[in-house]
């Protein structure tokens, strides 16, 4: 097995990249490889203490900004360290990339380098939102396509629960509609659909849940299309970010305000983190031929190493050959 | 002008419907009526001095509950609280209708009983979410139409704007789409071609806003069909309220805690009710002929008093005159 880090991909990069790839040697004895100019990798390298061995480091000359437009950047910059890492993958030299750089520029690259897993009509990119039980609930699809048709929530539900499965360790994960109500009938045409569905393939579904119970941890899982889904994260985002400062305000307002803060200041450093999105991993692109993780584009160290862990879990879960054994199984039983 | 005020609607009707109404007839010099239980309302009124000239008390022997079947239950509740005040507007003997009741059966109502504004597709729902600038911004539409087409966002936009500029003093309303990003061109098919027709309308436009800086107030009116605004009100509302019982279950669970909650009473409470959605007045349905405002099923009577002011300024405001205008100049610029 052989994981491969876009070395020059997210805010941190180089730096928290490199660290992330010696703290994962370290601790998951993994062979690595990652991409980027060999100069600058090597010089940061030099900083650490770590069997060399376990570490290939690929050229590569260009980098993919986070401004650069998604599409035209995977086709123009081929020797940018993302489109290499990816190729390694597409030609099996690796199987499986964590970038943090540009996310339109990954799916896309997902996509066309990496390329579709034959039978799935829409890969789709999963983030995590935290739930108050301390757990993650996954976003299937968390916005990789805006617009779905009622065969691709199905597939998002499928592929995510064996990602739950074998990444997350959920044993059998609930799986449950983003919807405008909990009952069977209720909301738009797409999850009308989509519901029927979704009774009748082998999932623990437990059909609609209301955007407010997400955080609820009513549901390991919850399916929509990616509009949908980059709306339902995003306000969830905002107003954790908004309190989070409102607190902050609150607190440096007066001296009482202050005396409180202090006493409280664990405490509010752990709601911190509850409300932090980036501290719980990276997000999979489900449905390419060999793992895809997004990590966050501001991750540290600690997070490159999480999302390599995640890359690890990934390749050992077999999770593209349980796709493939899905899509299989679900064109037998439309045939019959 | 006259208001009617659904005597029976609500969690804690009529308790809170009586004390609002009277406090309103107080604070505005206003003529009122409420419908419901003749006995009952008597009763609860006569615990209160005011000017009775004000007030007129419409029998109805029926409640819809909040279990109710929307639709089924205005058909076959035709002597109900809300039925009657809906069929009071409709008559021209109200020029609005406030209700807390169950929402679904009070479109419904706004539909069948009030009727349509000709010309006008679909009437939206426009609750409002709080944002940090201690404002609101209105969400057209939060949820009563799941499947929208472009034209129908389109009026969404048009009939908010008016709203926030007569009820909600707004000078030019900053209208934008819900989007997943703010470049023009992002987007499902139903936001790109919506966001091409409003860029044609002689509206504040100011393009697409991300799901995360609603609660930023980048905008004063943000428009997208009723599935989105469900899920992006209801998202935010979730993490509100989590977030609430985490700093409660934070501070109450040690001594130190303990000790700084105490300090911090006063503006945990002004942060409570910057979260707290009811405070934020009732949610207008648009497009029908007639005021019809939702207000928060969990009203008090300040909330009762407040919602019966919006009816006041709708009404004052000519909101209904206003849309019919907005169609007959649409409908020329079409034939042009």
């Amino acid at each position: 097995m052989k994981i491969v880090i876009d070395g020059m991909g997210g805010d941190n990069a180089p730096k928290s990249n490199v660290e992330g790839v010696v703290n994962a040697i370290k601790e998951y004895n993994v062979d690595l490889i990652i991409t980027g100019d060999k100069d600058t990798l090597e010089k940061e390298f030099s900083n650490y203490e770590f069997d060399r061995s376990k570490l290939e480091i690929v050229h590569a000359s260009e980098i993919i900004e986070n401004e650069d437009k998604p599409v035209k950047a995977i086709r123009s910059k081929k020797d940018s360290s993302m489109v290499v890492a990816l190729r390694l993958v597409k030609e099996g030299r690796a199987d499986a990339v964590i970038s943090a750089g540009n996310t339109g520029a990954l799916l896309a690259g997902g996509l066309f380098v990496v390329g579709r897993i034959k039978g799935i009509d829409r890969p789709c990119l999963c983030p995590v939102i935290p739930n108050i039980k301390r757990g993650m609930t996954l976003i299937a699809d968390g916005g990789a396509n805006a617009d779905c048709k009622p065969k691709n929530l199905v597939e998002f539900a499928a592929m995510s629960n064996i990602y739950a499965k074998k990444v997350l360790d959920i044993k059998s994960p609930k799986v449950a509609l983003a919807n405008v109500g909990t009952e069977e009938g209720k909301g738009n045409d797409l999850v009308k659909k989509a519901y029927d569905e979704l009774k009748n393939i082998d999932l623990n579904f437990i059909g609609n849940v209301e955007a407010r119970d997400v955080i609820n941890a009513y549901t390991d899982i919850i399916v929509c299309d990616g509009f949908t889904g980059n709306i339902l994260l995003k306000s969830a985002e905002g107003v954790a970010m908004s309190v989070m400062s409102l607190l902050k305000e609150t607190f440096l307002s007066s001296t009482k305000g202050k005396m409180g803060a202090l006493l409280l200041k664990d405490d509010l450093r752990k709601l911190k983190s509850f409300m932090d999105y980036s501290e719980y991993g990276g997000a999979p692109l489900l449905g390419v031929n060999g793992g895809v993780i997004k990590a966050h584009g501001s991750s540290d160290s600690k997070a490159i190493k999480n999302a390599i862990n995640q890359g690890i879990k990934f390749t050992q879960g077999n999770v593209v050959e349980d796709i493939k054994e899905f899509i299989k199984n679900n064109e037998d039983q439309e045939e019959k």
